[in-house]
């Protein structure tokens, strides 16, 4: 059976992404790309074809039977009814429905079946929170998480299109030694860090920080997860990588970690006898248009006798974003 | 009092630095430069003249009231016998002898005291380890520290002048289409992260993550502290980052906290009411060049009711290095 999917936001990095990802994965489909006024006429590549995108309004969805979303919270909230109702169903990357209770928020590997609850909308997670939790649902398995400390090192492909040109922007300006005017980012992105990314909360968590504890609750059906996250964005085109600190309900020791680690779907431990471009941890480099999240440097947590400390990196535009969404439509239609 | 000081290392990164702080301190000195043979000969600028620099060898700290090592740990041992027989005191910025415990490891604001408890030598501690504790030193004053998770970001040049140049070649490569070809770095570092500093220790950490244990232990007196860590080199020229989350005795607030950081010196608080380059948090870029360690992005640890979480950065060549080196030489003198 041929599968008629739009996809909402086809223009952005995302939207493009999920177009390879449909092709790369051999969903026998139909595809319809949308966008915003200024992008309709465009054609984009597709399966030796091509597609010519149209404006999205609210009768583009009818007939379709899947709706990817790669926009951007108030454009997900303005065509959600009009999806809805035309019956397809709305794989959302945005934010905006991931908290509602009749959406289910799905990372196939770790809670796939909770994508059949659906009404509609399953929402797709934070790219570091997908990252995160797939190297730490493997040990979800053995014992209950109880909490986490995450710090993380996030691409600036995660702020889209802009991003990207702005680090390459940025790297000949100073090459060539131009000014450096930061338009995207609140501050230079070359050679620099940036501890803050979205808004603030109350508790003085940015909104990036304040997802990976509630997406996770979510997720891995644990709903007094505590997590302490810092999202910093750094320096590095298209994949995030988490250094993160797991406490569990039971101590796991290193060498059983790695076996769940290993173990798991689309996961690859990095260790001494596993190891990527001849090295025993994964770096974002390594990590770069593949949809595995990789996990390396697996210790002891040395301040807890139940923590462990562990590093993954994954690509935060496939597993981060497009691979998950498109991971969930293959789910539902049974590949 | 003129007193006599040699550099050794006074070619390299953080040895041209401390001139730059024995002149900027207004230390009254006369300086003798010692580098290794290849150095001979190169005059480098220092208070409006000129240092010719000299080989190092045994007889070249007589006479000597104060020596400043920027060397490797093998250069360091070699020399300290002859310096401590010469008389002068060793200010080593090398780990060959930080965890000696006839050694004192000084952070003058932290531990000033220790370092008139010398045998001819004082060691300077880690760079991590200075910009780190100088912010959570605060927070010891008012209640011990248990522990601490941290997670660094740390700039090239705590890799010495080829790890700075390696940086800005690769920037170059890139932008010119060339292959990247790592060398002093394990991978390649330009639009990439390294999860990876040092050498392993039989637990899987690094031997630089080892270090904020191990030296925090000495600097602050506390023994049994417990620190995890995982340390990563980023695209950044000079200033080290570190997100930490530090537990407390007894509960510390975030309003005391912001208080007791305000108040440690050489420390600034940035907040929405302090400012920096209008941000409400410190980047490693706002504080290259200057002295201080700067604290931003308190919140409490929300996986410990007696946590704080917090962002410190600091320049690692300054107050991470040379800067901390030539304020124990001050401090020993009475400035």
């Amino acid at each position: 059976m041929s599968y008629k999917i739009a996809v909402l936001g086809v223009t952005g990095v995302v939207g493009r992404e999920m177009l390879k990802c449909l092709e790369e994965y051999k969903i026998d489909c139909d595809v319809k790309g949308l966008a915003s006024a200024r992008s309709v006429g465009k054609s984009i590549d597709f399966c030796g074809g091509r597609i010519i995108v149209e404006e999205a309004c609210e009768s583009s969805f009818d007939g379709m039977d899947f709706v990817l979303g790669a926009v951007e919270n108030d454009m997900a909230k303005r065509f959600a009814p009009a999806i809805v109702k035309s019956g397809a169903v709305f794989i959302d990357n945005s934010s905006a429905f991931r908290y509602d209770d009749d959406v289910p928020l799905v990372v196939p590997e770790i809670n796939g079946a909770d994508a059949f609850k659906h009404h509609g909308i399953v929402a797709n997670p934070n790219c570091v929170t997908i990252i995160t939790l797939m190297a730490v649902a493997a040990l979800a398995k053995i014992s209950a998480i109880k909490s986490m400390v995450a710090s993380s090192y996030q691409a600036v492909s995660g702020a889209g299109q802009q991003g990207i040109d702005e680090l390459v922007q940025q790297e000949s300006a100073l090459i060539s030694g131009e000014a450096v005017t930061p338009s995207k980012f609140p501050a230079q992105i070359v050679r620099n860090a940036i501890p803050f990314i979205g808004s603030y909360k109350d508790n003085g968590y940015s909104s990036e920080e304040m997802k990976l504890q509630t997406e996770g609750r979510k997720i891995l059906h644990l709903p007094e997860l505590l997590v302490s996250c810092t999202c910093v964005r750094v320096p590095v085109m298209r994949s995030h990588s988490i250094a993160a600190t797991v406490v569990t309900e039971r101590k796991i020791s290193v060498e059983e970690a790695k076996k769940a680690i290993a173990a798991f779907p689309n996961v690859s431990l990095i260790d001494d006898a596993n190891k990527i471009n001849e090295r025993d941890y994964p770096t974002p480099i390594d990590v770069t248009d593949k949809d595995d999240v990789y996990v390396g440097r697996i210790r002891e947590d040395l301040t807890n006798p139940n923590g462990l400390c562990l590093w993954c990196c994954g690509d935060q535009i496939r597993k981060g974003a497009a691979a998950n969404a498109v991971q969930i439509l293959k789910f539902l239609i049974g590949q």
